[in-house]
């Protein structure tokens, strides 16, 4: 007799994280993989072979612990954005890094959230952010957006002073509808929150023209968290290296909660070299936004509504049974999100060759559906 | 006028965190560095080779997202657990990795632990246990082991009755001091305990023969997790790989809180390459045991009290003024790690010629203090 299996139910988990599923899309093997924002340009073959030369590199000590501050690689961040966005002036004292933008993001509420505290977020927004809040024992406020995902200046301002949250998070360019927060909203939340203000600009390379970053208000704003990440506009998806920028008090604070030697000698190897490569990497974001405003077009035109995009992704609708529509689009081998407001779908802006794959698909599924 | 500087002490950090030192032992540049319980062997040339290799075999689609359960890597160090032990015939889903050990136990505490619970260990332990513990919002219970160090079934299961800990660490062999626990304390703490398991075998393949391992517990208890690294025995501090053995519930449970893509495509693949190269990097194995040995019987010739050690370091003592010693052999370019009981230190057991700048250094502070 072979003894009753045990389920998760008869394990003593924590009670709100009984019956949850765990998170993440589908992670399936299809020709047009257009759910997760990965950007579709590989690295070259000459960057492929850097990125083997910087591990063997440091493959010989790597019986040794590494360096437990990356002090390095937060420097070759700091100078990345100091180009990206000139006349910040940062240094790596002002700089943290961590395995993805996750970590970074689960570090600040493990700082600064915890029990008895409150993080606030507009959704729809990135659902790692209320996740990981809960998970790190804080109180999640949802204060949702107005009906066109926009997030005005005086709603967020009256959602920080109903709830007084220990951490808020603005997301710009806001993911899964796509559009950049104004700097006004910004300025007027931190003006206005008690506490820490985390603006997750994960997407930031890829947003329009004339529209700033959060950087430049770092001066000034020792409460002011940016966080940004090398897997979205920098193709190093599979590298999970996330980082943010911050006064450097706010470092002090997290080297209290991060794990001792939480990024591998690897991870900051590798890395670096991608940094040291960032023009090669950086080289498809341009392609990336006219293929986004192209397929923010196409939509349009096909009648579809559609939310303005500064990502790599496209938010669109409306869908009364967004269900079908999806599972039509991977019957073709179109896999996208189904994620967000309930009558929308993400698309990631891929290649010319995945972005007509999935127009032809959209198109069979629109007919089916008339 | 510049602005005042703001200080880690203006932030609206979490009550339970201010005041606080950031955990870590000093990372100094010395000749000998015996702290952190690194194994000195390096990878081979051939191995170097081929971790760069792989890399460079992954990097081609480093733009794309790792896989977000590790299969692969899991179904290795399966594998490799059941050469360590045979019997226990183990599959990849009842193994999970992450980014150090650290990570693990962080894992563990999301899942098992949080806001009104309990975590208890037995200190003189791994110093990260309670801190993790405390970050988690769990709260600590230290229920202390008995004078020499030990711990026997009838005061750990005295502990567990008193305190109903939601979570229970075992450590065998233990850090900082070096004991593995009998098979008889596990089990009687499985039999008491209302809640997890977890064994810290982050030592084990330096126990002496002998000393069975947890794992061969895992058949018939649900809620006993042994955690191990390939950090120490493994040769692979600066990899950071860390995992588990459990029955499959426990995983599923994990799944809920670990942070998506957690383990990069770069460390699964860095991770499996080393585990296909286990021998080699498990070759050091018996000269460390050997020269273990042979330290703790030259610190007691010299007079010294010194704990039995399981693992690749030695706790000795006793010194009314420990600091005095731990600069005395700092100054001669040796660091050791003050750590543990009061009056103690410890030395990781390094190259023949590590061990030989120790005791000629050690000799050197005794001298001068008496």
């Amino acid at each position: 007799m072979t003894p009753p299996k045990t389920t998760l139910a008869d394990l003593p988990i924590r009670d709100d994280l009984r019956g949850k599923e765990p998170y993440g899309a589908p992670q399936l093997d299809v020709p047009y993989a257009l759910n997760t924002n990965e950007n579709p340009y590989p690295p070259s073959e000459g960057l492929v072979k850097a990125l083997g030369e910087a591990v063997a590199d440091v493959a010989g000590t790597l019986n040794r612990y590494p360096d437990r501050d990356a002090v390095a690689l937060r420097e070759d961040l700091a100078a990345f954005l100091n180009a990206d966005t000139p006349g910040i002036g940062l240094t790596g004292r002002r700089v943290w890094a961590a395995n993805g933008s996750n970590e970074i993001i689960q570090q600040i509420l493990q700082a600064f959230g915890g029990p008895g505290r409150t993080a606030l977020g507009f959704e729809p927004s990135y659902s790692m952010h209320p996740i990981i809040t809960r998970v790190s024992g804080t109180r999640w406020v949802d204060a949702s957006r107005a009906e066109d995902f926009g997030l005005e200046p005086e709603r967020a301002v009256a959602a920080v002073e109903e709830h007084r949250p220990d951490v808020v998070f603005l997301t710009s360019p806001n993911n899964p509808t796509g559009t950049a927060l104004p700097l006004e909203a910004i300025e007027a939340v931190l003006a206005a929150a008690p506490g820490m203000v985390v603006v997750d600009e994960a997407y930031a390379e890829f947003r329009r023209a004339g529209t700033p970053s959060a950087l430049t208000l770092l001066d000034g704003h020792p409460r002011l968290i940016v966080t940004r990440t090398m897997s979205k506009a920098f193709a190093m998806a599979g590298t999970r290296l996330g980082y943010l920028a911050a006064d450097p008090a706010v470092i002090d604070a997290l080297l209290l909660v991060r794990l001792p030697y939480h990024l591998s000698a690897v991870t900051q190897a590798v890395a670096r070299t991608a940094l040291a490569h960032g023009a090669e990497l950086l080289g498809g974001v341009e392609a990336l936004r006219r293929d986004r405003d192209a397929i923010v077009a196409w939509l349009r035109a096909e009648g579809l509504a559609v939310a303005d995009s500064d990502a790599n992704f496209v938010l669109f609708g409306t869908f009364p049974d967004r269900r079908r529509v999806w599972e039509a689009l991977l019957a073709d081998g179109v896999l996208i999100r189904e994620v967000g407001p309930p009558e929308w779908l993400r698309v990631s802006v891929g290649t010319p060759d995945e972005m007509a794959a999935f127009r032809a698909a959209l198109k069979n599924a629109m007919k089916e559906s008339s």
